[in-house]
């Protein structure tokens, strides 16, 4: 085998890159704006631009790559290597990705779900490593998951395993990007968090946030999460929510399969124990005590590279399982 | 291997036995009262019986059956064979159920959730054979699930996987059996079934099942589907919230999980397709065009027999792994 893999982690606002050696170690990584306003052609143009970079940044040549790994957004057909419908890139509908990038530099290339391969690299080379049955939540733009048991990632029937983010926790809720009602997303996701607090900040909730929106920063998650650090009670109780609502979530796929671990990542997530313990007390409220007692709930340990080595781990169980 | 298997399925009202063959062919059947109001002792004395009565009854002679399965109800221990709490049945509490049948009849029994052997017998000789990644439900005084991913029955961490009946479907909704509030077992079980019917009459809704109760019936699911069926609306009604609510629960699985079959079974499947039809339309409703076009959802195809064909299934699974 050639000594590394390619993974690439199509996000709706970045593309991130790294070449990756066989073992999972980082090389060499790069992110790029996706200018998913800019249509999918152009998206597509800087997945491309995006592995050159990676690539040529750290020196090697693509004939010492194995193969690249792509985690894109949404729904998929693995057996037709299109990306059906990636929710949060407008427009980027029924896309061949994999022949595409495949055809343009000649090295074989595995699609997966976006949140399916950051799971799995959290199984891989994270936080996960050692569990026999592993559940993942990415929170992030939306909200992914993962499941592997006994190493192997559960796809389902066809390549739509694992979507958590659209499990209904409250049959007439919020409505979600997805269309439907109640989603776990419509309430743990980044992108809802902001909208639920900018809706209860404009109904007059005090908060310091109203003083630094006035000041011309942007409310963000993050911002949401700082406020919250410097001791502001509303900015804690909406964080408190996504845990709250998560963990109904959470709670569902524990009945269903009884994990021994639970990994929750995604650039929320650096928000922390506010969140993992909500999520733990909705659990443990929620479950047998049979489920509860031998599960561990965690944050993710590789940050923003769980995708990227997570999409190149199964890159490489592509080859291996096709014996190249 | 000797030519013959027991299955047992242990209910809160009747434990069922049979004489099965390697094949999954029952040569004798039979069920007795299980006796739950005199205590855990006379249940497990009730099993013994069960069991020496289907065997006797077919002419056959112990020594000739390769291994006993029970099925019971759950949470259970298979590292210690221990069945935790068997919720329909009022103090069977840390029972160990394998020894006490092993050391009685001298012939190696297995231990499993009764609706994961279920769910087992309808993918073994059911309406999911051939299924690559099926789920099953039980509808019964509560409501059990089962999950059989490429013939593998996916028991969880420690053995609690599969309790599909206590996923969350409304956060603060009806108290259940469980503890909690809202499972889909508080709403699409039989015993919730008659309770909600029972406290809708009470409240004046018109009905037909009014004048039945008056006459002296008793209230239960049967009665009400015959209600249904005599041309009752109010019946019917009740019976499509029933659907409405274990589609919600359907619906999480389907979107975690990407199945292609989804078996329902239990006595109340009797009531047919009302119910299956308001499933799939809550599940086409909140679940990716993806998740839903390869779907089947179906009735169970091997009724009462699914529990006891099984647990007589796991137990020659049990036994093959073993190398016995």
């Amino acid at each position: 085998m050639k000594p590394y893999l390619i993974g690439v982690d199509l996000g709706g606002t970045f593309i991130k890159t790294a070449l990756i050696t066989l073992q999972g170690d980082i090389v060499n990584k790069g992110e790029i704006p996706s200018e998913k306003e800019s249509g999918p052609e152009r998206v597509i143009a800087n997945i491309g631009k995006s592995i050159q970079l990676a690539v040529k940044e750290a020196g090697q040549i693509f004939n010492q790559v194995q193969g690249i790994g792509v985690g894109a957004p949404g729904p998929l057909n693995t057996q037709k290597w299109i990306v059906c419908n990636a929710v949060n890139i407008p427009g980027f509908i029924n896309i061949p990705l994999r022949d595409l990038i495949q055809d343009k530099f000649g090295i074989p290339v595995n699609l997966e779900n976006d949140a399916n391969a950051a799971g799995y690299g959290e199984y891989w080379k994270g936080a996960g490593r050692g569990s026999s049955l592993m559940v993942a939540y990415t929170l992030g733009t939306g909200v992914g998951g993962g499941i592997i048991i006994d190493g192997k990632l559960i796809r389902g029937t066809n390549d739509c395993g694992g979507e958590l983010g659209h499990m209904t926790i409250v049959p007439d809720g919020e409505m979600c990007s997805c269309g439907n009602r109640g989603c776990v997303e419509a309430y743990a996701s980044a992108t809802f968090l902001v909208k639920h607090t900018a809706a209860k900040l404009k109904k007059g909730c005090p908060s310091l946030l109203t003083k630094w929106l006035e000041e011309g920063k942007i409310l963000t998650a993050k911002l949401i999460d700082e406020a919250r650090r410097a001791g502001d009670e509303f900015a804690g109780e909406m964080l408190l929510e996504v845990g709250y609502y998560l963990g109904l979530g959470v709670a569902n796929v524990v009945s269903a399969l009884n994990p021994d671990v639970v990994v929750v990542g995604g650039g929320m997530i650096k928000a922390g124990e506010i969140i993992l313990e909500a999520v733990r007390r909705e659990v443990k409220k929620r479950t047998f005590r049979e489920h509860y007692e031998h599960l561990r709930i965690i944050p993710a340990a590789l940050g923003n590279n769980a995708g990227i080595i997570g999409a190149a781990g199964l890159a490489l169980e592509c080859a291996e399982s096709q014996g190249s």
